[in-house]
């Protein structure tokens, strides 16, 4: 894993390098502040890694690289607006460490900012604002659908998986294809390592809502349960209602408003496990990765190249947190 | 003007032929909705405009002109959210008719789209591209210093016209020199078309103002006095605090509490007369048109050509509301 740590020590470079204007005051702050507060950099590693594997020099990808990165921080900014979210990282929201205007108006400066990143490249232009555009507007169609569930009590698995498929996936193949093409992929080739990202982040997020319940709680970081008590309609939710009995199911739709939040998820944790819940979710999960791991073994490089993106997907798919 | 209106009808045939899909359920609507709701289209109008001045089909122009419709109703919707505004042209902002997620979120697609649009370009797209970032940038730094200028009482009119010339101007000379791109204007043909529009968009903000105090009730369509109710720091404001007595700007800062509203803005216009505010205005106006003309002047196309737009000023310059 050197080299995974050498690039992204690379990023962490570019990203601290940026040079942002000094006026007006208020506008570039948030910015520098939300990028510095961390997160995995996956994204920027996944364009790196993938413009290398097709024989590139890795960093011939950067600039594609920080148009994702900036994308995915500009989404968390408004994310967090519509969320109420106080904290993102253990840190302040901008909106709660400035103000809601702020948050508006530096979300929408960090999107535009990360289009001109793209201005890098000219004769491949065309095809990354192309892929990127077109992953621009599925994420924003997923977070829609995510809003759109938090009033529906009829969501199916298949519309979860749509919208975890959108509002997560998407990015990953895209931050992937899009060093494809850096790195003179050809659309086949292109096209299969966007469904392995694809294909892996959908397995991410199964892996996530997986955690955030039947996570090591020393090692998880974040509050065991908290999409419980938050009643979000994860995939464990959703199983439960697919297979559980009726009293089951009017017991999960009772604790909803139980008050006290350890025997609330105490309880609904008993339910799921109750219906097996656990072993159905890393079932879907594993048969994402499978799918993902398959569309990468059909890029046409040499097998040996592919060992770093198939190191990052095991790390991915084994972590605690 | 028949060829302006011909022009006009082909944008607004394109913005309602535009495709929306119809799924996710409330993401698309608000746009559909808020696009239909007017505007004088005068952006667009101008890239249509500008590339048939340069010797093009107006209408290759239109994705170019899109764009920027597009960019320029995105902004609209975020800037009703931070104004807390509940109408736009006497219906609901999306925020008030919807909510404010949605409008946040409608907004950000409405970015992206409207970046879409220039998708429709291959050879030029690389400099379209960068006309439209720098532009975007200079907006949302006008932004932020109209929205720091509300809580400063030192702002100077130098300021003030360069937070105009970024909020305001700098769009319409986007729309211009995008047009000429398209239409295959030269360096330097582009660059005198961007400087047409950006000094006729500060004169244009500047009637604006004047508008909005000195305006025939009868035509103007809103209430006359809007901006020294909301206690806006207008050219004129700044001005008469340029040149009042001591006397006249305590005045003037203590008018601004005032409760009776006729009152307010009677007594703020009697000062404002004394001052001799509106001569001054509309000579920094005049000197902005008259850059603006000169700019136009040297553009190497044939005389005839410039005809529409120098009409196009003209009406602007002398429109009532």
């Amino acid at each position: 894993m050197e080299k995974l740590k050498h690039l992204l020590q690379e990023i962490e470079k570019e990203i601290n390098s940026m040079k942002w204007p000094s006026k007006p005051d208020g506008l570039y702050e948030p910015l520098s502040y939300f990028l510095g507060i961390g997160g995995k950099r996956m994204r920027p590693l996944m364009s790196l890694m993938s413009a290398e594997m097709f024989g590139a020099n890795p960093l011939d990808a950067m600039p594609a690289a920080m148009s994702v990165e900036l994308f995915h921080n500009f989404s968390l900014i408004h994310d967090d607006i519509m969320d109420e979210a106080p904290l993102r990282r253990s840190m302040p929201t901008v909106h709660t460490k400035w103000n809601q205007n702020t948050a508006i108006l530096s979300g929408d400066v960090m999107l535009i900012k990360s289009y001109q990143q793209l201005a890098a490249y000219k004769e491949n232009l065309h095809e990354l604002f192309t892929i990127f555009n077109d992953t621009a507007v599925g994420i924003w169609e997923g977070q829609q659908m995510d809003m759109n569930f938090e009033t529906r009590d009829d969501v199916s698995i298949e519309e979860y998986l749509e919208m975890i498929r959108l509002k997560t996936s998407v990015l990953l193949g895209c931050s992937l294809k899009m060093g494809a093409v850096v790195g003179g992929a050809d659309k086949n080739n292109a096209d299969k390592i966007y469904s392995f990202g694809q294909d892996l982040g959908i397995a991410f997020q199964i892996k996530d809502d997986i955690l955030d319940l039947y996570g090591d709680p020393e090692k998880f970081g974040k509050q065991i349960g908290g999409d419980i008590i938050a009643n979000k309609k994860t995939l464990l939710y959703l199983l439960a209602l697919e297979h559980g009995t009726a009293e089951q199911k009017a017991e999960l739709k009772r604790l909803e408003e139980e008050k006290d939040l350890d025997k609330k998820v105490a309880s609904v944790r008993s339910i799921f496990d109750a219906i097996g819940v656990l072993g159905m979710s890393e079932e879907r999960m594993k048969k994402y990765e499978t799918q993902a791991l398959q569309a990468l073994s059909e890029v046409s490089v040499e097998k040996e190249r592919k060992a770093d993106l198939e190191n990052l997907a095991f790390y991915l798919m084994n972590r605690q947190n």
